[in-house]
């Protein structure tokens, strides 16, 4: 399996304790609730738990101090959720940073281990 | 606690499958094991129980290909645990590359979100 390696970054907003984090857990879960109006049908697309969803968007509203959620009532889907205006501008932020990090990372990593860590040479 | 979220990047080399990784909890395992010339020493000094430090650096060596650690007898420590060349040169190499990263992300941190995350004016 030599030289099969690959890198995998994972990007957080942190607290100070590194207690509570803004990363890819939420990031793909606001994603979904945007695509599906729903915190429990954005859960449920990725096999989460609703209570689990619930627990780690609290946690991160509470780490940030403002919603990222939304409850709308009637329309044109029948009442569920929406990103705040906040909550659609630190995903957006969040998402093209680490976009920007990957290529940079990605690029680093071709160079220096010629994509795939290799058996270094004695 | 608006603005007080920093930046936590974590780096892994990982198998196809991302089941397996070499990432920062091997890293500081083999940091230690430098430093006490033993596994088991090692785990103790990061809160690890012994047996998933065995674990974790099987399941390394087993999806690199090679040895990290090799056992030694005798000698000035009287015996225990040393890092292999190939061990040493991909510790180094992994530490440089996240170091590398850091110092990038960090600066594009700073400069998106100012050092710390901010509530996006709407």
């Amino acid at each position: 399996m030599e030289g099969a390696l690959h890198l995998k970054l994972t990007v957080r907003f942190c607290t100070e304790d590194n207690d509570r984090c803004f990363g890819p857990g939420i990031a793909t879960l606001l994603r979904q609730v945007q695509a599906l109006h729903s915190l429990r049908a954005a859960a449920a697309s990725m096999g989460m738990a609703y209570s689990k969803a619930w627990r780690i968007l609290r946690a991160s509203e509470s780490s940030l101090g403002y919603k990222l959620l939304s409850s709308t009532i009637g329309g044109p889907h029948g009442g569920g959720a929406v990103l705040t205006p906040q909550g659609e501008a630190l995903l957006n932020a969040y998402e093209a940073y680490c976009d920007q990090i990957r290529i940079y990372s990605e690029a680093l990593f071709q160079k220096q281990f010629g994509g795939g860590v290799q058996i270094p040479q004695e």
